[in-house]
């Protein structure tokens, strides 16, 4: 078998088997096929596409080429979820301490922020003490005894997914569904966990932009990991506008426990409650979505989600202590005040723009090497249809260097659209797609 | 400007501007693009092509990539022929003496085989002392005294290109048309020849196996030559069949002499004939295709082809008394016969098939690094469409290695096929293409 041969056989539109994904990628992983010729393979992907039994193939070979984590010390149904990357998207630090207080084990391997999208980790590493990178033994030991972890994936969690990643984002391969399902596919399948949900983000802010190409991609997610044995769930949700309303990594844990105590944003929450009850659902803690929903519900007024939060701050070195004195996170120098000029609605608060005005302020990476500034970001007041009164504040910024302030706040300003007549809440989630099939919502 | 963003422009269909190119062929030779990066690139061109505007700013990129040639200290025109690649084309060798024998001057930049096709430098190395690597000042000397001289290309000579083949060769992105017009062109441009005459090959031993093809490689590449100034033509011939009888290295040199002494296969001839028609008549050595074809007659009847190839053997260092006794060339230990069973026509001799087998034998290279044996190879004593007696012999296997021989042997045989019935000889040259247009022949 040679390189060339393979990439000439997908180049003119032929499938490639099983062996022959296992041989590109285990030779890549070893260094014996060079990235001239993976990245050669990948743009003739981006034009003739892979089936989903390649697809299937491809994600299996990568997941095979590091561990596979092994849960099962764990008690309990494991369930993952997983975000394709948004903005404002707090939803893994509401729902993984929600989920967990309600009795599912929650064993979450995260990843960093990249571009206009926002990182679990860096988020979490916010708060004073954080470690984000635990062994697998504490990992485990963790989640067995206060039912909640986060950390950062291992260096050895599909290794050949991490290379492949770093060379696509560099060769404008990166928007291709088949590879971007099999990267996502394959971290989870190593990651070890039971059950997934995905939360497939759709709109200006998100990977995908277009409705039929987020449906794609959750349905061959939710085959990949069907096909391998796990119960899959995608849902896709709205990203045209920041689902939450804050856009920085200090400000966003602020967010998460506003949330976590009944002052969260409706979207956020409403879109917690829905990947949550698909969430116990599946760990088998509920057998009905009003039933899952009921006891999201109890936890979260009975402030059990927030506690739990804390317990797992606590737990892996953080100071706890930060979630309520929010001082003690890392704050910014500046905060300005964008204000309304007269009543007016909001009509339009672009994602992708916010996010990006977000990482040049610092709080985002536009390469992996860049150090991000936890304390920076945009905190919305308001979101798309809310009325707002002359002299109201919209949203902060928070900074801490003028220079840059002046820099992006034309770009902010540019973000946010405004109308004199009243404007419809957008739609918030749009489908469920499991194995039997696709329900528009 | 990003490399990234530049793929991404050609992958989704968006023209590269000049100042693109030049930034990605410069960025490409100092090593500041890597490989990766030109790979995915090329992969994108195969798929959405390249204009004439582009191929042509492609072409100066790379030819402007090292050093010019300057042939200025030459007198004349100086007019450089380029075959695109075939199997027993001996044309430069017969071609380059006979043009300059009748005045004009050959500086001719050659280069060596590749896969099934034969390279001039390797069948000049047969020769006993003959240097294909002169300098600067000794290659135009030569051409100054005795009006001819082939050598190597230097290193400097559009090293862009040559980096990018490599690559080309390694990621199923040759066969690329405009790819293939400014990896030809920008070497001839950098060459520094004032007038371009092409021999595009056209059938199964060729780069290009369809008419339309051809025709599109002979157009672009005459686009490219006259609007940097360079009068250009094009002839499209064909390699449906080897194009003399000669495969291999010192059997191409044989060949050759013979030729010049009069006694070359009609094919050869004819071809050698009319570009060396089209040579003359852009040298300003002839008016007319009539007046330059009765010179290129005097100058064969007379000898003085050979005489000039003599003269030019012996100025690079080589000893002419091995183009008349051949026994001083490289010669295969043993010879095999392949003799007709019946009375029968020659209905076909593929190109392609045949010039892999001399490549087996050792006179060819499967990759860059592969060292050759000049004495081995295919000669060939009918063609297609020849009667053939019962007991005659249609080729003889030259082979220093019985192994070799007899694995090779089958597909020999394989490549020739014969009939019952009389066989048409098949067209020979097909169009010429030239600024003002197409005549098809």
């Amino acid at each position: 078998m040679r390189m060339v041969d393979l990439i000439k056989k997908k180049r003119d539109g032929m499938k490639l088997s099983r062996k022959e994904i296992e041989y590109i990628i285990q030779g890549y992983v070893s260094g014996d096929i060079p990235d001239y010729q993976m990245s050669a393979l990948t743009m003739a992907i981006y034009f003739r596409g892979m089936d989903d039994a390649e697809t299937a193939n491809l994600t299996m070979a990568m997941a095979n080429s590091g561990e596979i984590a092994d849960l099962s010390p764990i008690k309990g149904i494991k369930v993952d979820k997983h975000s394709t990357g948004g903005v404002a998207d707090t939803t893994t630090l509401v729902l993984a301490p929600l989920v967990a207080a309600c009795g599912a084990p929650v064993a979450k391997m995260s990843g960093r922020g990249l571009g206009h999208t926002g990182g679990t980790l860096d988020k979490l590493e916010s708060i004073p003490g954080m470690k984000v990178s635990l062994t697998m033994e504490e990992f485990i030991e963790n989640v067995n005894r206060i039912g909640l972890a986060v950390i950062g994936q291992t260096e050895d969690l599909a290794p050949a997914d991490k290379k492949l990643y770093a060379l696509r984002d560099v060769t404008a391969t990166v928007d291709i569904i088949p590879l971007i399902a099999s990267s996502i596919m394959s971290k989870k399948l190593a990651g070890g966990s039971d059950a997934i949900v995905l939360d497939v983000k759709l709109g200006d802010g998100a990977f995908m932009k277009d409705y039929e190409s987020a449906l794609k991609l959750a349905q061959v997610m939710v085959s990949i990991g069907e096909n391998a044995g796990k119960r899959t769930v995608a849902v896709i949700t709205d990203m045209n506008q920041p689902l939450g309303l804050a856009i920085g990594n200090s400000l966003e844990v602020i967010e998460a426990c506003e949330a976590l105590q009944g002052r969260g944003c409706r979207d956020l929450m409403d879109v917690c409650m829905f990947l949550g009850s698909h969430m116990l659902m599946l760990a088998g803690v509920a057998k009905t979505m009003e039933e899952a929903a009921s006891r999201l519900e109890y936890a979260l007024e009975k402030g059990m989600g927030f506690e739990k939060f804390k317990e797992m701050v606590r737990a892996q070195g953080g100071n706890p202590d930060a979630l309520e004195d929010y001082s003690l996170l890392p704050t910014a120098r500046i905060r300005y005040d964008i204000r309304a000029e007269n009543d007016l609605y909001i009509s339009k608060l672009y994602a992708e723009k916010l996010g990006l005005c977000a990482m040049r302020l610092g709080a985002g990476r536009e390469r992996k090497e860049d150090v991000i500034d936890l304390s920076v970001g945009i905190m919305l007041n308001k979101k798309v249809g809310d009325f707002v009164k002359k002299g109201e504040v919209i949203a902060t910024v928070h900074a801490n260097d003028e220079e840059r302030l002046n820099n992006v706040l034309p770009d902010i300003l540019n973000s946010i659209e405004t109308s004199d007549e009243r404007v419809e809440k957008p739609k918030l989630i749009y489908a469920v797609v499991t194995k039997d099939g696709i329900t528009s919502l």
